[in-house]
């Protein structure tokens, strides 16, 4: 099957792999519909991971070809989601809604899911089948719910994000974006976007911001008090992960206030001491997704969710590489890899 | 009047201060019953924290002398517990439960109630008073309210220790001990004390611990995981404010678990990398006692909590010069002045 790999930092290709096989009896091989590029697929391409020789991918949907001898919650022809974690949807952690943290999680990058086809470990836990054939569109929505919808969603969960709410934004990429969604969707009262680039700014709105900031650092936090009457955000969302955007979010929120954090953190180191004197509740990490896949996938299938816009470039699987390299040079926000 | 100065670190005398007046009209001015010295009151007088002829002391409960005009909650003669922050009790963050964080704190730190009389500001917000003349041993529980129980309080409180939940505590002081207290209040199944002296082991126990662990840092961890089926406690109260202390907190709790922190942080910093993937929640600070005072009140009151075993060592204020020299070569864990 094709494939892609990454050799080294900036070298994407797609080229032939062996077809994955059955390995445990609880696996399920799917035919991949559409996958995607991650936001965190830039760390390894610009370096900041280690990378060489790596098939990628960890979004995915897709039709199941074959199933292992105890599968028994999805059947050939199904079509399902995923995320980036498979996950046995049993143990205690997962049943209390950390299926990315389940004690037998398997991440799914390894497995390469920008490919024809995909081994998918613990397929009974993993995996969510959709209640019909989805359209089209519903395919680019439950590609979102695969990872970045399922961050930005549990991001604002995190936040706690609700009626009454002031939630403010921090990063405007693909998560950031369908934090929006899911704060608007969630309730919130007012969203502030914190973004500088018009197109992204024109999609926040779409998707339920109120109010926008241009400024960053010091300065964004600033006018994010000024529209809070001095106090700051009840809710805000990360989703950047550096140490600028850790602080500003942190500092964005008001005493009590939530921060759900879902950027992966590279060079962060929080402060105790202003941490502990903010008053902030703080959560997050590798987003559970697979807790909320079930009500996603049921407000797309009834068309109350179009997240499927976060995609702005849409390539055949062939052009991966060109899809890494629009993403890098900030030319698409999210790529969708036809399969 | 005599009242407590720290003049540099180790150097405590109780010497002649001005008796304080009403200054503002939402002042009052209470006689003061028993003060306390503080775990945090050691940082300054072992050099850790700047001091210089500093009044001392932010616990205390007492009896209302004189109140300012606008003062319409408390009246003379009233017996009266506050907290280490005066708050107005009214502001939007009060409202939220964040006295400690409100609009208008004052630090009562700064008015120093290791002393024979204390001005409180905003008097209606920060005093509570109790339903009748408490007796001398609730006298001892109330002025634990008044901080250490409140913040012990709080730390379970953020940890959500309740029933069916694994509580462990890092910190054997007395925040750390009342937070088994508040734990055991709250119905949690089990309550593992990280303490490894015996006298706090023993009152550890009386205040409700299950479980014992002597070993700290990866080993206390370690102990903790295996208590814990490998997944690590559902809540963590951290009462040190060390670096070690705080990783020792975070690493003892499961993905999804919770980590309540109320040491005051000292060199902490927080790798960001590994807070993200250990997926636990964090919450922390200055605990806002007063939020907890009503119902602490009527516990205590009602002879449902008996928080005074945490005293150690009862000393009438001329001697505070010794409170602080027991509490800092750890003869004492919790000093009550008589005033």
């Amino acid at each position: 099957m094709r494939g892609v790999i990454m050799h080294a930092p900036g070298d994407v290709r797609v080229e032939e792999r062996e077809d994955p096989t059955i390995v445990e009896s609880t696996d399920a091989i799917i035919r991949v519909a559409a996958a995607c590029i991650c936001g965190s697929d830039l760390w390894p391409y610009r370096g900041a991971d280690d990378v060489h020789d790596a098939p990628m991918g960890h979004e995915y949907v897709g039709v199941v070809e074959q199933v292992g001898s105890h599968v028994k919650n999805v059947k050939v022809g199904d079509f399902v989601v995923g995320s980036f974690f498979a996950s046995d949807n049993t143990c205690e952690i997962c049943q209390a809604g950390y299926q990315s943290r389940c004690v037998h999680a398997v991440p799914m990058g390894a497995l390469g899911a920008q490919a024809e086809r995909l081994r998918v470990p613990l397929a009974d836990g993993t995996l969510v089948a959709t209640p019909a054939e989805p359209t089209d569109e519903q395919v680019r929505s439950l590609l979102a719910a695969s990872d970045v919808l399922g961050t930005g969603w549990f991001a604002a969960v995190a936040a706690q994000a609700g009626p009454g709410k002031t939630v403010a934004v921090v990063g405007d990429g693909a998560v950031g974006l369908l934090g929006i969604l899911a704060a608007k969707h969630l309730g919130a009262e007012r969203i502030i976007a914190m973004s500088r680039h018009a197109d992204r700014q024109a999609l926040a709105r779409r998707f339920g911001a109120t109010d926008i900031v241009e400024e960053r650092g010091d300065e964004g936090v600033a006018k994010i008090k000024e529209l809070t009457d001095g106090l700051g955000a009840h809710s805000v969302i990360e989703a950047v992960g550096t140490q600028e955007s850790m602080m500003q979010a942190i500092r964005s929120t008001r005493p009590g206030g939530y921060v759900g954090y879902v950027g992966v953190a590279h060079d962060v180191a929080l402060p105790g001491r202003e941490l502990f004197f903010s008053g902030v509740h703080l959560h997050g990490g590798p987003a559970p997704v697979r807790r909320f896949l079930p009500e996603l996938i049921d407000l797309i299938m009834s068309g109350e969710l179009n997240a499927g816009d976060v995609f702005d470039l849409t390539l055949p699987l062939e052009q991966a590489a060109e899809g890494y390299k629009a993403m890098d040079e900030r030319r698409a926000t999210k790529v969708l890899l036809t399969v």
